[in-house]
């Protein structure tokens, strides 16, 4: 297998070292080039301790000319909502295939996308190339794709753990909540009081009810899915940990799927999922600590009255984000999803 | 102010601690017993070395006649539900006033207790007896009773953040979700792998979702207070932190409540609780941080679409057991409320 | 009992924050106003939002001036290092005495400060005033203070740790190490990357090793018992928890304390703390949990080959800030030392 | 590469978890046989639910000529102390190679044995046999053992953190003290009081001062480099997070090291170290969080006055059990030290 070469976009942060530490124990990847916003060019063991003596590079200024110059086949853009698709639209145009972990792509409707984030488009003319890079829903177009809008963290868990209902139109229209528990790396490496230690420890607090952007993504793919529009009452939370993402939503079923009882539901999520080397249907309630430093993502749905739960468990920097985002980079690759991903 | 004499039952755990430690700045108690059901003796800051120097006082095993021959006039139990009832119908016999964190007299409804506990009630002659003591609600009650049934951590915030929509029939029936999430003191000082600092730390997880007792209790209450049946899905987590517990309480509003807005919600509960110097409403969404360590309620209430979402928070130890306890002694002996308890 | 007229410096920080709750509290004072050196004048509660309903009162740029108008006559300086001593020589001028919890005044040494803070001092004028706060050595000097340097929060537990053998000249010279662990509300409320969650959860890590400031505090006050130069050797480290400080502190003894066994160290730290209400001497190791949200500090000294270690065991923002600037202040008035400040 | 048929021995805990998931992706390893001590067989997956769907293995009750008959080449035994020697015995007879993960043949001498485990040793015929698993001091006699003891993870640090310097003699004898700090999994999987997450989370605390037996063990390896006894005093720590120690290690140099400054300790290091790929000599002080989820030892040399500070930094689960464990079986097999290793 040829290794493939690769560069960073916004190598300061938690994603871009989780991506890093996956593609150096990758067997198709080579990273060549790391960019930072930061007027000081350093090193990336530097910016992250962990790296000391297994990775030596230099981080450079974004030029997309340059990395063309050096060969970068693929680049993995760490850059924060906004601040990505300049970059992005600048790769692209030299042919360089594109996995961008932000926000900036996922919603495919630019007027969704200016209700939701408040600000045109940096980028409308390549809007229509971006896959939504969910690959348990989306590969073929992921495997062809120029430019891969990398699914948010959030979404992954209820667009995951709801597919199996609404694609059989199970459930009431409007019932879907998410109650979702995320830890502090979801808030970025940039500290700020919400995220300084003596305030977050010891302390679980709600945030943007009703109003948090990962809402219109959701909506998006499961709206997709069902055929017609699927609202759902996001609520976020913040938990003190590190990582991991814990989401309990709800919905109320259609009397027409009342007769489903807890087994009925692991059949249907087994099958759904059987082709998904990364989605575990497990038949108790998963803990974040069961997918910690993985790609799984676990769901375990069950009934309670004329409801259906469903508990979904992943780790947020490498399912929610750096992880998918390899697997994503080997569908694109015609590799096993698989390939350097397994734990 | 006369002092009265006070037994503690069940010193080892943390809500025997915590009493221990907001009476012994309390103007009106003594603390004169304190019964443990281990075989050796031992003395109080053995058991809890953050009492060490603070009180002098042995465990001994629990024979309500001794108590009573020293003069105990109030006890409050400590003792895990299903043992406390036994020593409690004994304590009563004696004419001392009870005030049991159990759950053991929360449930009105003898039926009730068995479907939700699974066996028969230990003392059902004293069941008629039991105050439910919540402060808010059952003031006049709680001040004359012998027996008060110190309500559940959960409930409380789940009854206290409906009460104001659900007395004024502003909710659609069946649709109240209560997901809380908790620190793990919430399990008691019972050493188990599911507490074992390398499980849960770093971990959050669902538990008994839709099964668990408490929803009994937050039932029983909300159906007194709407004067008809109110159904609760409850959905307990296990948060890494020591205490607190945040609730986030949807429910769908009827169309005839549909015009309520976040600040008619505010004044609302704003009115309900003018009187209650522990119940704080909120402006913004509070976190468990700031009721730790204290016998607060914070409540924040909002409007998203068409439910209300109602973040409460408390510390489980303090308002949710030993705080509250404290708040009915006070009643009890017709003291302020707030007297000893506020931080 | 008159109440004093209190203001708080600084009302920004944790330190500013404990002050006002222990203070809330306390018989002997009234907060009448808060200073902060913010723009935008806000009020305590919306800086802290524990203090919801507890205080109302507005924070105003720093004027010595109108503090004395408004009759102040006790100052708590919560204010940082460097930026305290101008704000305190204000107040010293217009009579207002002052418990300053930076580090300004604690050097008596004009040339041993600006070693070790690399500036000249702000106010020196003042410093002959200083009183080093620690109530168990400087009792009759705290009480005629007009200025009370508060001691730091590693220096307490080495100072009170070492000082029965220091005075007892039962230490070979040069030999004393204090390895402490403190949690991270001791690095303040600025947000960093160090303290940021994701960073330090999980981790613990030295800093600042043999150059932290402290070690000036600890040497100056263990030099005054001794009688002669006592260095320190101090390697600080930062422990993911939000508060309290674990110091382990070994040294040599000299050949003619070799006799002394475990029990005799005991009997020593007891004879020298007999009358210190806040100093407690163990009979095991302490934790920082039985210390956590007191103003106790908890000694264990131990005799271990020919050397003796002691664990000492304090909250580092009561008893190491907020807690012992009360107790200050408690003795600045001829009150108990314990007024208002047992747990 | 042929793969090695490989046993599991005490399936339950950490360290045996933490194996596991080091074969599933090692290239010359296949997982073949998980013995436990409890009675009912279960699968791995149900005793470690992040085994879900990774590793399909029934435990069983350890008997060596049924694991013989399999096939089994190698075992790692992840049994607790005192209780693996008889299994290992009976491994050994059966020409099966052994990496022993317990300390029970980590002292050579049975005497220092008797006195540190306080029981004589249960399999002294073999004691003999055994090499002290530490990789990078006696690399061929790992290549060639028949049974490897495994190395202690808080030794580990204090061999490799003083070894540089033992060996060159420039330590004056009976001065090094470490300072360590450990996560709670240290603890192993059996809950206790003292691991119970309310307990110990928000907590720091000193354990077995003096007395840990893993003293024994950092004194026979620093003896053996140095030729002479080298007594250590170490002082243990449990400190709220899952995994990680950080030693803080000090000793006075001898006056003919004196002239030692910062860069010519970390030349010494450097060197000594050269070709030891999981030895990272750091130019700054390392935290816990850049060696977790590694097998990196990662160090840090400084002088201070007269004396030498290391700070060494691991992951007790992974350097410190585990990951050198596969480290010694890589070497054991000829194939290179890192293989299945790197992060």
């Amino acid at each position: 297998m040829g290794k493939k070469k690769v560069a960073i976009l916004g190598a300061t942060g938690y994603t871009a070292l989780e991506v890093v530490e996956i593609l150096l124990r990758h067997p198709g990847a080579e990273i060549i080039a790391a960019t930072s916003r930061n007027e000081a060019p350093t090193t990336l063991s530097d910016l992250h301790p962990r790296l000391n003596g297994r990775i030596c590079l230099r981080t450079e200024s974004f030029d997309a000319e340059v990395l063309k110059s050096k060969g970068v086949e693929f680049a993995f853009s760490c850059l924060p909502h906004g601040a990505s698709a300049t970059s992005v639209a600048a790769l692209l145009e030299k042919g360089i295939r594109v996995i961008d972990l932000s926000a900036d792509y996922r919603l495919r409707d630019p007027a969704r996308q200016l209700r939701w984030y408040g600000h045109p488009h940096a980028d409308p003319g390549n809007l229509p190339l971006a896959v939504y890079g969910l690959p348990e829903f989306h590969t073929q177009g992921i495997k062809n794709a120029r430019l891969v809008a990398n699914p948010g963290c959030y979404p992954q868990t209820v667009i995951l753990g709801m597919a199996p209902l609404v694609r059989r139109k199970a459930l009431q229209i409007g019932t879907i909540i998410a109650d979702c528990k995320s830890g502090v790396s979801g808030a970025g490496r940039t500290p700020s009081l919400k995220t300084h230690f003596p305030e977050c420890n010891e302390s679980v607090s709600a945030y943007q009810v009703g109003v948090h952007r990962h809402t219109a993504e959701m909506e998006q793919e499961l709206g997709v899915l069902a055929g017609e529009d699927m609202p759902v009452l996001f609520l976020p939370h913040l938990i003190p940990m590190e990582r991991g993402i814990l989401s309990t939503i709800t919905a109320t079923l259609e009397p027409g799927s009342n007769g489903m009882g807890n087994s009925d539901l692991l059949d249907l999520f087994r099958t759904e999922y059987s082709g998904s080397p990364f989605v575990r249907v497990c038949a108790t309630p998963p803990s974040t600590s069961q997918t910690r430093h993985t790609n799984f993502i676990d769901l375990h749905p069950m009934r309670v009255g004329d409801r259906v739960v469903v508990i979904a468990s992943l780790d947020n920097l490498i399912r929610g984000a750096s992880g998918v985002a390899v697997q994503n980079f080997n569908l694109m690759n015609d590799w096993p999803e698989t390939l350097g991903l397994l734990p």
